[in-house]
């Protein structure tokens, strides 16, 4: 596959490897054997499980340990990367890995071939210095983090159960620092709600809206009443929950005649530990009750007004990790390198960690993620170098606490 | 075309020859044909201009005058019908005109062959007595009322005019009673105004709402200004102008975690004579800046909402007939025939008197409208026969009037 090994401890030489491979999802384009090939000489095993589902592309995935027993230390990311857009947006093609002013331009450079790379790199370093700690070190990446995420994480953790793998801590590599490295450890992530609510009105003529009932009006209040007070005002955890309204639709009702017989309003909440998904949802049908039965149909119908909310399945937790040691031994790590203390966030979107909460501690550090899925995504190779050197002292230390 | 032509004074056999044609806008499916062979007998001279326009359908319209000289007294409607939706709802099929319990069934009886029908029938009742009163009375049918409107009675009336056509007044005989025949004829339309107006937020993940500006909320604010205060109270000629939502759309954006960039709210006005389409858009565009001045973005755009409404082209005016005449002899017609006044309304949709009020004056009577549009639209053959001794008395007190 490659005809010569790049220098494994150079972070960028590892990236650039990477990025040349053009891995959007579900296009997994050599990603993974490339990661497989560079991952071997440092004495992994290595498999990669593809992931099938009726409905869904087939996935890639891969795992790789070093080590068979004692302390399990895993590391988590994705290969696949949100596609280019229009590329005449890019100032270098986005899966060349072209350096300028100390910058390496490409897709995945930052979201997150990026850690990946940095990662590899520590190993190797680890691996150049004698070997790594006495214990287990292993990757879990998969090709379907951006996508679905049906053929990836959740599916490649199971796996490795049913093969007997425990692991005690894991470290996601997404780009976790809003601004510069050392910025942020995510230790949490808030939990996310989809739903839509519908309002049933009676379709009819503009000219006889005393025979119809517009559904748009009890839309309103009932969107009113979803948004007017906070659902919480945070704590010292977590920043408050948060209820955006995604979309509005009248069911094709294109017609300037016509009042519509429908309309919907579908949500996403990003909650807090003060929430459950079964908690939240019972508020937000009480929420919509209580205006349904306030707000009356014009007219003749003196009824409540009707509707129904549906949630998406699948809604995840907001969640916490409770592994003191190992959030300790990260944020020493980043201190060491940087000087600077990260703060210890939960704020921000979902990611795999999510899935990974259920079967360890994890926290999540990575790079600076100013320029993800945007053009021009690219990377200091100054940060390359830094994150190196933090996941280095981060194994070193976590290991150390372990032993 | 006709093996033997029907007694052309019963207006169930006229009605029923109509309903056989299946003139779904924009076929004419035989209807104005039939038309022409039941009109010359009469003594009426026929043409049936078809008008085009690139990008619309070619469409049959019908010109029909007795008489050369004296005052001119024309009747307007049209043949095509809206289509008679799942014909499996219909308890005769939509085209047969087959006659059950005193009512006739089919698509178009009352919207509106069954007014063409008996006007028709009230023509050969004069015809019958020996001949119609000194003068001139035409037909302007269209095929093009139900669909775009654009090449059926605006260009049918441009093409009688530049043939020299000049009319006096004109009854369109589209069903105007809601409930029983003799309850109301149509002295006016209210105008007609849509727009379309659009919030421009700022697209983003729903995780960081404070890097977004999510235009729902703004577009929410801009309703509640165009619905909470009343347009008018209505005066003593018409009801009071009522704005509805008809549509709302967030473009397209279907993902669960992203914050809309834009979102539009679509709506139609039914004035009434206290506005114009200019004085009515000025006013939803006052409303709209003041309320975008009120709401200011979250965060840190300390700036109005950045919003925009286009009206949709060719408004329709409100309008009134001021021909008192016109009005006295229908409305003495209808109270001879059943006995019951009349009421002189504005109320409803719009017609193609809104087209003709520039030609001439223009009142509006035909049959009972409960069951257009629907499935088993019929007629009572009751109706049939009061609605053409009512149209056979108007045309005698018209030209009496005019004499």
């Amino acid at each position: 596959m490659l005809n010569a090994l790049p220098d494994l401890t150079d972070p960028t030489a590892v990236l650039q490897r990477l990025v040349h491979c053009p891995s959007v999802t579900p296009d997994d384009a050599g990603a993974l054997a490339t990661l497989e090939q560079l991952l071997l000489p440092l004495g992994f095993a290595v498999a990669r499980p593809v992931f099938t589902e009726a409905g869904t592309a087939d996935i890639a995935n891969l795992f790789a340990r070093s080590g068979t027993a004692g302390p399990h230390l895993t590391f988590a990311g994705h290969t696949d990367v949100v596609p280019p857009g229009n590329t005449a947006d890019w100032k270098h093609p986005p899966f060349s890995g072209i350096i300028e002013d100390g910058e390496l331009y490409g897709r995945g450079a930052v979201d997150m071939k990026g850690g990946i790379a940095c990662f590899v790199a520590a190993l190797a370093r680890h691996h150049a210095r004698g070997g790594l700690p006495p214990g287990q070190v292993s990757l879990l990446i998969t090709g379907d983090e951006e996508g679905p995420a049906v053929n990836g994480t959740v599916k490649l953790l199971a796996w490795a159960a049913e093969r007997g793998e425990k692991f005690d801590a894991c470290v996601v590599g997404e780009p976790t620092n809003p601004a510069a490295l050392g910025d942020m450890i995510k230790i949490g992530r808030r939990g996310s709600l989809s739903g839509t609510v519908t309002v049933r009105g009676v379709q009819g003529h503009v000219a006889y809206p005393h025979l119809a009932d517009n559904p748009v009006r009890g839309l309103m209040a009932l969107m009113d009443a979803l948004l007017a007070e906070p659902l919480d005002s945070g704590n010292d955890r977590f920043q408050a929950s948060n209820l955006e309204i995604t979309a509005l639709d009248t069911f094709g009702n294109v017609s300037t005649n016509v009042i519509p017989g429908r309309a919907s309003a579908s949500f996403n909440i990003r909650f807090n530990d003060e929430w459950t998904p079964e908690s939240l949802s019972a508020e937000i049908e009480r929420r919509l009750a209580l205006a349904a039965g306030n707000r009356r149909w014009r007219g003749e119908r003196d009824e409540p007004l009707a509707f129904d909310v549906a949630f998406r399945p699948n809604p995840s937790d907001a969640f916490l990790t409770s592994d003191a040691a190992l959030t300790k031994a990260l944020s020493e790590a980043v201190q060491s390198v940087t000087g600077r203390v990260p703060a210890l966030s939960t704020s921000g979107g979902t990611s795999d960690a999510r899935f990974i909460k259920d079967h360890c501690p994890v926290v999540e550090f990575g790079l600076v993620g100013k320029t993800m899925h945007m053009s021009n995504e690219r990377v200091a190779l100054s940060d390359l170098e830094t994150l190196t050197e933090i996941y280095d002292a981060f194994i070193a230390r976590w290991f150390a606490a372990h032993a």
